[in-house]
């Protein structure tokens, strides 16, 4: 089972992350201890990211909420890549962060939005078309 | 137009909220201050939920995700009446919910699956049948 | 001085905690550690809310905000009796409290209002009157 | 009635961001959808920020609370300008962040002041004068 | 090495948590999904817990300032409760919570500080002895 | 015993800040009011920092584990190096801000372990050596 979640791990990481030139989460962590890496990444992204109870684009969804909130930006500028990555629409993602500023503040959406702008134009995707 | 986002607001109220049988938010409010309590759902039910950017499901998660983080309890529980309202399925609730430790940690997610058991168990959908 | 400090503390924690009948934080700390809750004490009592750069009211006001985003429902209760006490009007601190869903929220808002509400039945203020 | 929100909307937002040159956030909404923008400028500028239960100095203070100890420092600095912009003093901004680290910690605190001294400075009120 | 982490999870919850009688977060996760219960499981007590680098007094300070600066009440119950199996003694665990006021806030303290005596209470360890 | 808290926050805010460029939180204290700096300075240093219940490297790791579950990210570096003065090894500060995750999320602990990176790299103690 191990070699399962190592390639599922390997597989979903793949799916997300595709194309992300930074330092991924796992890079710093094996940068520090290679067994805690190892375990922390087979956790997270094989034993949770890559079942299949959610579809990617709305796990993804889930992550933008939630990392939008905690004003995490570093993370969700990763997730919001992985988010176009798995086929999430942009103004589904704006959508998200416009949202959650009734649960968690406007100046946490704000920030969600400058991150999210930054991704678009990165990828030659700003400005948005019109809202149909 | 006004009377659009009114007609507008009472139907999502509906949607979202029926059989919720605890003070709801507007009420809290309309105790206080009639004119900034209209002004406030008209904004966030009739003016944000009711947008078709995100279907209604996936905009309940969202709330999810972000409430759990964010251990705001009462209206997670709140949102979690909605999302059953609106089609979600319990293991999908339970799911965003798991995923939410990444980001927002452990005990975060204790208490969200606590108030999702309660949830489920007030409606007779407990315990959960077994995952497909 | 350091009378001086003692007779500020003294005297500033009896205009706002007159009246509460729950344990006072002071109360707290002396029955883990003496030295520690008079150190405690004579800092944030006698130091900082003796001072007269902003007035009681106001004083009370920037607590009540914080401890609303912040959710400290425990101290906001404490602070909003406070704010009676110097003279704060009901109607001002539910003003404040609506005016932190901006930053913090509409769930943190709900929990202030509700924590407003109980102080104001408590000491016969409720229901308020019509606004002005 | 609507004409009327339009209207507040506009000369409080004069009155408070006269002067800034940064990015103000209804410029980042209308980047994303301008009738969302519009909604939640006329919510926030319109129907909370024109009331007049608090004064303008008073609301500005309850702000620069929120906003420092929820470390949300870009809407600090714009919250600072804006107090200045409708007559709060320098002294009573640092008291008002001072006072907030008993209730979010140090930390906090310790940002909201080098916010606070980046403004004043651009303003030409740094050095503080001695405190009376 | 499965067979490993199994040992050290069962190990490790044992010294942690033996005495505790309220819902262990393993049960609580198990009662929704017994695969992902266990990945937790596995991962957080056998793979982080029981590592060697810091000793279990040290770890649980560790937890319990954590905890307390994110107000998570009942999971520092929980490792104030693992902190006393592991030999923490009382005045340190107060004294680790008492530290935190600087960097999370006085009322995140004053909570930790109740459930502490709560805690101390139940187990018979209160009123603590005089101060060395 | 005033001059004796001021000869301990002397001892102590040398012990722990001794080499530390940047400017410390006593100077911007200073900038803006020196009574109120002595004041803050005396309490965190003098009174709470000086006490002898924990040994220096444990409340070194009490304040790195609240400061990176609380993302101050400013104040983390600043204890880190505290923390390398008072005889804190790499291992341990690294081994403290990964368990971190478990109560705080994954992002916060990012945010951790790239800070103690710096000051591992700016005091030429990175890369780690093999894990013993």
């Amino acid at each position: 089972m191990s070699d399962d979640v190592a390639s599922k791990t390997a597989k979903t990481a793949k799916l997300y992350f595709d194309g992300v030139e930074t330092e991924k989460p796992y890079e710093l962590w094996m940068s520090f201890d290679r067994g805690l890496a190892r375990d922390l990444s087979m956790f997270i992204t094989g034993q949770m990211y890559a079942r299949e109870v959610l579809t990617h684009p709305v796990r993804q969804l889930v992550a933008v909420a939630s990392l939008t909130v905690l004003a995490k930006t570093e993370e969700l500028e990763l997730h919001l890549r992985a988010a176009l990555n798995v086929g999430c629409q942009p103004r589904e993602l704006a959508e998200a962060i416009f949202q959650t500023a009734v649960y968690g503040g406007v100046p946490a959406m704000n920030q969600g939005l400058q991150i999210l702008r930054k991704v678009l134009k990165d990828q030659d995707l700003w400005p948005l078309g019109e809202a149909e």
